[in-house]
Formats: structure tokens, C-alpha cells, sequence
């Protein structure tokens, strides 16, 4: 889902959606030294799956990701090293509300960045530290500050909320229904959020938590309120490093990537193959020859996949699939779970012998038992039709 | 620590500490068909995690497990298994409120329980859901419930709260400071909570969430608020089941029993042992012949203890040892992950020889090359003095 006409495809035009990244956070409640933001999950920190979380989706412009002076270099090398585009690394302030700040500066201001950026006319608010936000909601909230000025995710309360008196008693609880916990992602008008920001006093910017309390306090402008899915917690605690972990594991093996040939038929096999595939995992499609496409593959490679489907029709089968370890070889992907690759060789020959047939079969066991060593499983499958 | 005078051990003339556990959640939140108390963690029902916590602390004397009707088979089958002690299973009403009342009803009302339970001074409320509870936080919750009549466990708020109005937009948030998550356990003097139950209306039952509240409301009384550990986390969502394997697992590792003879000199050796590791990991110490402790070593499996050092100067300490083996392989632990044994045997005989040790050290090394294959890792140490 879109959430307008003004998807960058339709040219730069329209006014873009952009979004700030706060990435600024020491992470003492995590009790490492490692800022949470930086902390390796499956081998890659976590603010680089939040990144690439926005950068997959279209519409989205410009990723500003805002990380304390000593962060600056990890940031970039993360971004080098991962291939993330469309990020800018931006210096952040004490806290968190002038570091989001600095962020909508490069819009705005001709000091903070290099070039002047392209103003959004909505810019999208969310923490380095969730990294599992979808576009549904992304979009959702994207609409809702079109139409309203700001708009926030929200999500009920796990816990009770209660006020404590100066002597550490009990004073009153909430009544839960009533209230919400405000999370990620806030989207906003650019001008009223910026707006916002000039306004704010210096309390404000060092003690406030909220950025649609800003919205509201120096615009009035009421936010609207989004539910939000479970997938948008942050990770604040250790616990939430090992639930991130996990969570991405079980994602590793539900994404498969089809690779089909560009001829006619087999690209028809591979996408009836995907659209059933796809009413149960998570498929990325290509439908082209590999070799020109490394940059496409590489891009879905750092997106983690561990699972391909190779459908060809081609004499040389295993060639082509040979072509995709080597990527898979030169990438940046730690090998740390098998990766599973089903090569599909639809033979549409007039000369189909069964002979012929076991011969390619048993160079692929071959193939296969050559690329194990490397924690590639091969699957062969051979279709011969007329 | 222990919160008053008032231990088990001093005997039953002291009026003792009872906690109550409602389980009886339908765990919709985890999106699963079992509810999460009951949910497998390293092959073990969550609900038992926490049961353990609490039986391992002297000075509460019942722990009362309210599921619900369809549960209770499963709850009794859970407490045989794992072999746990002064646990009473009781049937849950439909709400949260409902239960814990069904709970409190075992210490005053004949109909709820085939024999009525000794009424305790002070009653801990603790969510089946939270494993992780320390007796720390236990001990000061009931300590701050003897003097005030009410106390429970706080922690800040993550995310900011914020009240929405009729129309789905932000109408204000709250000051964050002021505000706490008010988190379990939590405890009262029993007259007090029991009152409180007492005096709720139907609506109280059905659609409050808070003991504290029904305290204050019912009884004037200001709860204390205690500030507790990250640990006191609720398993809610799938990804808090993800976290919680992990932290066993990070825990598993972490914990060894110390086993020592009963022969002086040897017992010496290691209760130093146990003062040296002790300020590193959590130790349990064993200091008898290994035969006659079979329950004791059962409950410390039952506690998943993965690694065991032996110590002892017997001339067949690897029968001694052959003996934990057994032991440990007719217990119900999943032997996931590799049992580490230490064998030391402390040779203090008078006719000390090198070639007697070495043979000892040979017949260890043939030892561990067989109990290798059942996950177990046996390495010895040998020391010989006068």
C-alpha cells in the first residue's frame, strides 16, 4: 500500500516522504557498553535492520539517521558495509528530542548537511531500535499526518499505570482503558513539526519525551492516534536483544527468493510458482538472467535470505547456479545457517531422453556434494515436458 | 535476606508467608492455542519456572496455582513431573480478580480446598507469567506489606502514556515521571486483601485490574512502592517467550553444584571451592555421599544444573561418579545441552606414587570417553598431597 500518489516513482515532482532515525542513545538500560542500537544481532547491529526496514520501501526518500559524535564512523561503515542507500548520518544533540531536531535540520538548514535535502512534506519519526516496523503502518501513519498534521502508533498498556505520592505510597491507578502507550513510528506535516522544534524551550528539548506533545503545545495540533501491531516494541532491555535474535532466525527460514530465466515459459513456471509460494512465506521475486543482476541479488542477500529456488531451462544449469554460490560466496552474508538453494531445471527440449536426464541428475548430486562443504544445500529437480 | 523472624523454620507458631499465582490467562496476547503459562521453555511448562522460583524460598510456606476448570489436570501433572513441594492447585474464576479471590479462599473458606490452609500473616500475589522473580524483591514486598499493609513491585514506564479522546486523537500525555508500571509481585497483610475481595462489586471483579487499587479502594490502604529489577518482566508476547529460552539458557550455564564427601578434609576442600565460585556464579552445595541425597540431587537437576564438580578421596570415585551419571539419566532433564562433570579426586593416602595416579587418571580418561556419548563431559583433576 501506498500512501498516496506521491510515491517516488511518479518522479521527484511531488513532494517526498522522508524519515528520521534518532539513533542516539547510550543503551544504559541494556547494561552493556555497547550502545543497543550498535549491538550485533545475527551478526549485523541493529539499527541496519531498521534502516533497511525503511529503505525497502519506496516512497520513502530519505533516511536520516541521527547517532551521537563518536558514532558517526560505525554509522557510515555500517551503511558501506551493508549497502544501505538513501542515508544521511547527521550529528545528534544530548538528547534525544535535539538530536531528532538536528535530523529535520537538513531539511531546513544549509549547516547540517552537505547539500541541502529535499523538504518532505511528511517526515516520518521512528527509533533505531525497532527494527520490525512494516509499511502497513508506515503508510497508515503517513495518512494520517496528511490529514491531521501528526499522527502516532500506539498500542495498549501491558501494565498498569499508577502515581506514586512524595512518600513513595500509592496515590491512584489509571483506568487502563483510557490510556495508551505511545510508540513508534510518529509521522508529521514537515513544516508543523518543525515549526514545533523552533518553538520549543530548552526544557522542552532536554526533559520532554514526546514529539505529538510538541505538536500539540506549539502547533495544536491533536495527533491521531494509530493502533499499532505487537511487531513494534522496542528493544530496550538485554531480553529484547535475544527476542530480536530469535525472531529474526525464524524469519531466515520463512523468505525464498524464485530466480527465473527470462524465457517466456519458465518465467510463467516461476510466477505460478511464486503467487502459490507466497500465500505462505515471504517470496522475493527475479526474473532475469543472474549475471546482470548482482546488484539486486546482493541486495536481497543483505536482506538475510537463505532460501532460492533456481528456475532455468537452460543446458547450462548448473553453471547459472554456480554463478549464484559465487555471489552468495562474495557477499557480506555470514553463513551462519545452511542456505538452502532448489535448483529447477525445466527441460523443454524436442530430444528428451531419460538418459539424458540421469546425466544432468547425477552432475547436480555432484554439484551439490561440492558446494555442502560450504554450507550450501543443493536440491536438484529436473522436469522434462513437451 | 529473609523478611522477619517469621521463617518456616522457626516453626509453625509463626504466622507464615503464602503466595497465590493466578494462572489461569488464556494467553490471546501470544497468539498461540496454549496459554503461555504453560507453554514449553527448554522442554519445561513456564508455570514451573515460576512455581520453582517461588518454592525455593524457606519462608513461604504455600503456593496456591489458580488455572482455570480445564487446566487443572494438566497443572497437577506439571507439579508431579517436576517434583514440586507446598503447592496447591485451585480452580480460577473467569476473570483475573476472580481467581486470585479463588485463591485467598483456600485460607478461609472450607469449600475451596479438601483441608483449610494455614491463614498467613501476609499473602504474595505473582503472575505464573513472571519466572524470573528473585527473593529479593519477595522479601521486600512482604516486609513493606507487614508495616503498610499493602506493597508492590513498580518499574518505569517504557513508552510514554497518552490519553486519547472520542474522536481517536491525542488529548494529552501524561508527565512521564510521575507516573510507574505497576508490576507483580505484590503483597498484603491477608485480612486486608481478603476484605478488600470481600467488599468488590461484580464490576470490581470482572473489569479491574489492579490489587492495589481494590486495597486503597476498599480498605484506605496506600500501597508501598517498590522499585524492582528489570527481571520482573511478564511474559506476554511470542517474543517474550523467545527471551525467556534465552535467558535460561544464558542461565544454565551459569550455575554448578559443588558435591563433596563427608570426609573432612575433603568437605574442607570444598567449601572453599564453593566460597571461591560463589562470587563468580550461582553454586549449589552438596556435601554427602552421593547414594543416600537422591532427592535432593533430583530437585537440583529438576533445576537444570548442567555442570557438577565432584569432589571426593575415595579409591572408586569413579563409581561415585558413575553414580551421578545414573542419576542424571534416569532424571526427566533434557539433556540438550552437554552436562559438564568435574571429577576431582583428592588423593591423601600416605603411599603416594606417580605411576598409581596415572593409572587413576587413565581409568578417568576411558571413563569420560564413554559418557561422552550421552552428552556428558566428564574432565578429571587428580591431586595428591600429605
Amino acid at each position: 500500500m501506498e500512501p498516496s500518489s506521491g510515491s517516488s516513482d511518479a518522479g521527484p515532482a511531488v513532494p517526498p516522504v522522508a524519515a528520521v532515525l534518532p539513533a542516539g542513545g547510550s543503551g544504559e538500560r541494556l547494561g552493556g557498553a555497547t550502545p543497543k542500537q550498535f549491538c550485533a544481532v545475527q551478526g549485523r547491529p541493529l539499527v541496519s535492520y531498521t534502516v533497511r526496514a525503511m529503505e525497502r520501501i519506496g516512497w520513502i526518500s530519505d533516511i536520516i539517521v541521527v547517532v551521537s559524535p563518536e558514532n558517526i564512523e560505525t554509522m557510515k561503515s555500517i551503511i558501506e558495509k551493508y549497502g544501505h542507500k538513501r542515508v544521511t548520518v547527521v550529528k545528534g544533540g544530548i538528547t534525544r528530542h535535539r538530536s531528532i531536531f538536528n535530523g529535520l535540520k537538513v531539511f531546513a538548514e544549509n549547516e547540517f548537511s552537505n547539500h541541502l535535502l529535499q523538504k518532505p512534506e511528511v517526515v516520518i519519526i521512528h527509533d533505531a531500535v525497532r527494527p520490525f516496523v512494516e509499511e502497513d503502518i508506515l503508510s497508515k501513519v503517513v495518512m494520517a499526518a496528511k490529514e491531521h498534521g501528526a499522527a502516532g502508533a500506539i498500542r495498549p498498556l501491558v501494565s498498569t499505570v499508577i502515581a506514586s505520592a512524595a512518600d513513595g505510597c500509592l496515590d491512584h491507578s489509571l483506568e487502563r482503558a483510557r490510556y495508551r502507550a505511545s510508540e513508534m513510528p510518529q509521522a508529521f506535516l514537515f513544516d508543523i513539526i518543525y515549526e514545533a522544534y523552533q518553538q520549543c524551550t530548552d526544557y522542552d528539548l532536554d526533559y520532554g519525551t514526546e514529539c505529538l506533545h510538541l505538536a500539540l503545545k506549539y502547533c495544536k495540533t491533536n495527533a491521531k492516534l494509530i493502533e499499532g501491531t505487537a511487531d513494534l516494541w522496542k528493544v530496550t532491555y538485554k531480553r529484547d536483544l535475544y527476542a530480536a535474535e530469535s525472531i529474526i532466525k525464524d524469519n531466515l527460514s520463512q523468505q525464498v527468493c524464485v530466480i527465473t530465466d527470462v524465457k517466456e515459459v519458465v518465467a510463467q513456471v516461476g510466477s505460478l510458482l511464486h503467487e502459490y509460494l507466497q500465500s505462505q512465506i515471504k517470496v522475493e521475486a527475479m526474473s532475469a538472467s543472474l549475471s546482470k543482476n548482482d546488484s539486486h541479488l546482493q541486495n536481497i542477500l543483505s536482506g538475510h535470505c537463505y532460501n532460492f529456488v533456481c528456475l532455468n531451462d537452460k543446458k547450462c544449469a548448473i553453471q547459472e547456479t554456480q554463478q549464484l554460490v559465487d555471489v552468495l560466496e562474495k557477499s557480506n552474508v555470514p553463513l551462519l545457517y545452511p542456505v538452502v538453494l532448489i535448483l529447477v531445471h525445466l527441460d523443454v527440449s524436442e530430444n528428451i531422453s531419460f538418459s539424458v536426464g540421469m546425466e544432468e541428475l547425477t552432475r547436480i548430486k555432484k554439484f551439490a556434494r561440492e558446494v555442502k562443504k560450504k554450507n550450501i544445500l543443493v536440491y536438484g529437480l529436473l522436469i522434462q515436458y513437451k
